[in-house]
C-alpha cells in the first residue's frame, strides 16, 4: 500500500535505517549518556546555532507535553490554536501531566494564529481566578500544511516577550516548513525568538523519536527532570540520536522533506486541473487540502488511503511523504480523472 | 459599605446565624457523622423529591471540582460555557485535580447553551486522540443572571442522555434560579432529568458552605472518596449542614432569593429609565447587566462598588443581594441621575 | 454527648462564635480584601514577630496541600512522619494535587522524626530517576501528642538548610504544643527556620478554617495563584480571619489550649493510678494514649466516644478538647474504675 | 566497552534487527491499525495462553504507569516493595499521571514481598481518609535478581482477588525470569491469576519497546484511551510489534535470556571462589551481586562499568545481557583475581 493518509503511514528512509545499524555496535550508556547522542547534540548546537539543549524523546505528544510542562506551573494556562494537534489530537494528555488549562484561539483560514487574536486572551494578568497565560503553542508547518515566514514567528515572538509569555513550536513537520521556506533551521528558531522547539522525527522518515530544542537556558534549568517523569526518556537513547545525527548531516532533512513539498505541490497542481475538485488551502508544505465529490471517497480509498477533514463540506487532506512517487500521484490523479469522466 | 459587586459581599441572613449558633451545642461527631447532618440530608431528599446523595463542602469551586470528579477519568473532556464559572474563574483548578480538558462552547446572548452548539462537540466518540466528552456543565441562574426553564433543561438532559453525557448544573445562584421560575427545586432537577447539582449557599446568605447533590446513583458510587481528596469534608460538618437545614426549613430561600431578584427587577426598571443607561441583558433573577458612561465608574464605585464586566462596551454587572434594601436601590439611582443631569 | 475521640468534635468557643457574629455586619469585599482580614494578618505578623504572608483556608488538608504545593513541582518528593496524618489520613489528595513522591519516615516512639532518620532519604540528589526531596514536613504537636521542643525544630531546621530543604510544620494542633512548651509562637516558627506553617483553628476551638503562614518570601512567590487553585480561598473569608483575629488577640489560645492540656494532664494523671491502664505515650499537650482492656471498649464508648489507634495491642487515643470539663474526666475515670473492679 | 553496568547498555540482537528491516517495507496504518501489530497479537494470545489485550510501548516507565493506571482512580493506593523500580527509579511519574498514593511495602532479603508483609497495607478499607489500596505491584525477576516461582505468585494472586486487589507483574526482565524458571511465559501469569504484565523487550535485546499484556477483560475496558494519553501510542508501532513478534517466535527470549542467565551463573560461580568477594543475593536469573574491595572499584570500572548497589557495604550489582560472552567473564574474574592478589 501506497497512502495519502499520513506521512506516517511511511517507514524509515534507508539512510536513517543505515545510521541506526551502525549505532548497534557493542555496549553505550544508557539513558542519553553515550557518544553518539553528545555528538548529535553538538551537531544540533552548530544547525541551530545556538547553544540548545537537546532532549531526546518517543513521539510527538511527548515532546509537546514535555515543552509545555518545562515553562508551566499547575496554575497557568497554554494558548494555542483551536486546529492544533496539542488541542485535537493528544487527548487530555497536556492536561492530565500538566494540570494546565489550555486556551484555544481561533486560527485564521490559513491555520495560522494572527497578533490581534492571540491578545484576546491576554488578560486579567495577577488575577488569580483566572489560568495564568505563560506559554503560546504555534505550529510549525501548521495543520492546515502551511507555513509561517520567518517574520511572522519574530511578530509572534515579540507579543510573547512583551507579555512575559514563552513560545512554543510544536514541529512535527519542522523539516518540511524549513525545506518550505528554503531557509536555515535557526532561521526561525534561535533567530527568530522561539523558547523551545519540539523537532518532528517519525513523520520526516526516521523510525520513532522526536527532539525537544531548548533555546531559552531558563527552560533548561529543570527540564531533564520532567524528561524522565513524562516517561520519554529512552534507555538506548543512541538509537534516537543517532537517526537525528544522520537527519541533520549535510542536510539530508532539506532533501528529503523538499521532496515530500514537491510532491505536495505536484498533486496540487494536477488537482487544480479537475474540474471536480476544489483546492482549499495553500500548498506550502506536503499536505494538500481539497474538496471532492463524496461518492469518490470509496473507490479512491481503496487504493489510496486518505483521511477525511471535513465530513460536511467534503473536504480532505492529502499527505505527500518522503518516499511518495510521482508515478503515485499520476495513478492517484488518473483514478480520479476516470472518476470524474464517468459520471 | 453596601455593594452591588456580588452577592458574596453580602453577609450573613439572620435566620441562618441563629441556626448555626443552635448548632454549637456540645459534641458531635465529625466529618459529616453527627444528627444535624442526617437531618439536613433528609431534607434535601423531600426538597428535591429523591433519593439523592448530600456533600456539604467549604465553597463554590470545590462543589464544581467534586462534581466533574464524580463523573470524570483523566482521558475525558468536560463540555461547558465559555462564559462560565468554571473556565473563567477557578484557575485551573478543574484540570489540576481532574487531568481533563474542558471544551468551551460559546454561549448564546443571554449566556446559555443552544442545543445545536452542544452538538458541535459531540464528535469523535471512541476516538483515543480526542478528549472524550463525558459531562455536560451548564449554570443556573447564568453567569448573564438568565434563568433556563424546566423544558430547556429537559431538552439539553435528553441530548445528554442520548449521547452518554451526563448533566451537571453549577447552581451557585441556584435559589434565585428556582424562585425567579416560581418553582420546586425538584422541577428542575430531579423531574428534568439533572445528574449531579452544585447548590450555592454563600451567595444565598449563608456564612460559607455549598452542596453537592446527587441525583444519579451511578456518580453517587465513588463519590464520597472524591470529596475528602478533594479537600472539601468539613470535620465541624454540622455547621454547614444546619445552615442548609434552615435554608430549605419552610422555604426560606425562597423569601430571601426571591427578595434579591425582586430587587434587581426595581434596579432595572429604574435603570431603564436613564437615556444614558443601556440594560444588555435579560433580568431574570439577582442581576442586572446594563452599558453605563466610562466616567461613572468611580464617582460611583465610590459608595456602590460593582464590577465592570466589558471594559469596551463599559457594561456593568449590578448584583442584588438577600439584604439589598430598596433605598439602596433608589440611591444608588438618584446619584446616576445626578450625573446624567450634570453633563 | 461529651467525647475524647477527637478535639474536633468539640463545638465553637464563645469568644470565636462572638468575634463571628461581630463580623457579620454589612457588606465586605470577597476572597480577603477586606478590613477584617487585613487587620487579622497584621496581628499575625506581631505575634509570630515576622513579615509573614498569611492564607487562609477551610480546612487542615486544604493548609497541608497548599503549603507543600508551595514549595514543589512535580518531579519532587516530600518527605514526612509514616505515622503523620498527610501521610496516613488526607487520602491521596497530597499526590493529586502536587503530582509528587510522598516518602514516609520512619517516626521515633514519641512520634518525631530523628534527624538520623531523616538523613537517609536525603539521598540521589540531582538524579532525574528519583524523585527529588525538597520539602520536610513534621507535626507540631504530633500524632503521638508530643511536642517538638525549639532546640529540636532548629536542628531540623538546619539539616534542611544544608540540604536544600524547605521545613513545613503541620499545626493542625499548633496551639496545644505552644501552650505545652510555654513559649510564643515566634518561638518554634520564625525563631527556629521554619519555612510555611499549617496553623489549626478548627481542633482549637474554632468553628471551621486554618491559616497557612509563609515565612520564607521564597515560598511566597505564587503561592496566592496556588491559594484560589486547591479549591480553599473562601469568597467570605473574613468569617474566617476574624476566628483567627479573637484567638490571637489577648493570647485567647494560650488559654484554651492550655486548658486542654491541662485537662490531659489530669487524665493521664488519674490513668496511671488504674492497675488495668498502661499509658503508652509521654501526655505533652492534648492527648493520653493508653492501653486498656479489650472488653471496656463498648461499655465506655456508649458515654465517651473514643478511638481505638491500635487495634492489636488495645491502645487507645483520648483527646481533650478547649471544653473538656474536669469533672467529666473524674466520670470517666470512676466508668472505668467500676469496670476494674467488677471483674 | 562491554559491561556489567545494565542490561540496557546493550544493543540490539541481530534477529530482531532483521525483524525491524524486515518490517520497513512500504505504507502501513498507524497508530497500531497495521498488519504486523495484529499478527503480534495473535503470537501473545498464543503463548500466553489467553484472550489477552496488548499495547505497546516505548520504555518501562510507561509500560508501568499505564498498567496501574488501567486500574486506578486518583483516589487509591498502589502497594509495591521499597526496592521496586516503581517506587525508586521512575522519579514521580507514577504519581503525577494517576495522582495515586503509592505505599512501599519492605521486601525481603531476595528482593519479594512476603504475604504477611503485604497484609499490613490491607487495611482500613472504605474509609474515605486512606488512600484505597486497588493494585499491588511485583517484579518479575526482582531488582536483586531473584524470581517468584509460579506456586509464590499463585499465592500473591489470591490474597489479592481475597482482598480485591488487581496484581501487576512489572517485567521489565520477565524472560530471564521465565528462562529461569524454565516454565512458559503463561504459567506464570495467565495461569497464575496475573491480572496485567508490563513486559520488558529492551532489556531483553530489542532496540525500544516494551508490551502491556491484559489478562482480566476488566482491565481492559479503558486502557486504550490512557495508551493515547500517557503518551506511550507509536505511529508506527510496528516497529515495536515487530521486533515482539520476532522475540515470541520459536521463544527466541528463551534461547537469549537463556544465555544471560547462564553468564550470570558462570559469573556467580567465579566469583565464589575469589576469598575477598562475598556474594550477597541468591543468583537465579541475569543479575549477580557481591560484596567487593571498596579500592577495587576504579581499576575494574574502567573496562568493567557496574553500579554500586550499597555505598556502605560496597555491594554492587554485575548484570549480564543477551551479549555478555564467557570470555568477557573470564577476563573480568582475571582482573579481580590479580586486585586481589596485588594486596
Amino acid at each position: 500500500m501506497k497512502s495519502f493518509a499520513s506521512d506516517n503511514y511511511a517507514g524509515v528512509m534507508p539512510e536513517i535505517m543505515e545510521a541506526i545499524q551502525a549505532a548497534n555496535y557493542n555496549h553505550a550508556r544508557s539513558y542519553g549518556a553515550d557518544d553518539i547522542t553528545a555528538e548529535t547534540v553538538k551537531l544540533f548546537r552548530k544547525v541551530f546555532e545556538a547553544e540548545v539543549d537537546v532532549f531526546f524523546v518517543f513521539n510527538g505528544t511527548g515532546a509537546n507535553v514535555l515543552s509545555i510542562s518545562s515553562a508551566t506551573q499547575s496554575f497557568n494556562a497554554v494558548l494555542c490554536a483551536d486546529t492544533s494537534h496539542i488541542y485535537c489530537d493528544e487527548s487530555s494528555a497536556p492536561e492530565t501531566f500538566t494540570g494546565c488549562r489550555f486556551f484555544p484561539l481561533k486560527a485564521n483560514d490559513h491555520g495560522k494564529l494572527d497578533i490581534e487574536t492571540i491578545k484576546t486572551r491576554l488578560i486579567r494578568k495577577g488575577d488569580v481566578h483566572y489560568a495564568q497565560a505563560t506559554i503560546l503553542s504555534i505550529t510549525q508547518s501548521t495543520e492546515y500544511g502551511t507555513v509561517y515566514t520567518q517574520q511572522e514567528i519574530q511578530e509572534i515572538a515579540a507579543l510573547c516577550k512583551d507579555h512575559g509569555l514563552y513560545l512554543h513550536v510544536d514541529g512535527s513537520r519542522f523539516f518540511n516548513a524549513a525545506a518550505a521556506l528554503g531557509c536555515s533551521l535557526a532561521d526561525i528558531t534561535s533567530k527568530a525568538g522561539v523558547d523551545i522547539l519540539s523537532l518532528g522525527g517519525t513523520k520526516a522518515g526516521m523510525m520513532f523519536g522526536e527532539a525537544v530544542v531548548v533555546f531559552n537556558k531558563r527552560l533548561a534549568k529543570e527540564i531533564a527532570f520532567k524528561h524522565k517523569q513524562v516517561m520519554q526518556l529512552a534507555s538506548k537513547t543512541r538509537f534516537i540520536s543517532a537517526q537525528f545525527g544522520r537527519m541533520l548531516k549535510d542536510d539530508l532533512w532539506k532533501k528529503t522533506a523538499g521532496h515530500a513539498n514537491k510532491m505536495a505541490g505536484l498533486l496540487n497542481a494536477e488537482l487544480s486541473l479537475l474540474t471536480k475538485v476544489k483546492i482549499t488551502k495553500p500548498t506550502q508544505a506536503n499536505a494538500v487540502f481539497a474538496e471532492i465529490p463524496r461518492e469518490w471517497y470509496e473507490p479512491l480509498q481503496e487504493h489510496y488511503p486518505f483521511y477525511v477533514w471535513n465530513e460536511h463540506t467534503h473536504e480532505v487532506r492529502l499527505m505527500c511523504a518522503w518516499d511518495t512517487k510521482e508515478e503515485e500521484i499520476r495513478n492517484f490523479i488518473a483514478a480520479m480523472k476516470k472518476l470524474q469522466d464517468s459520471e
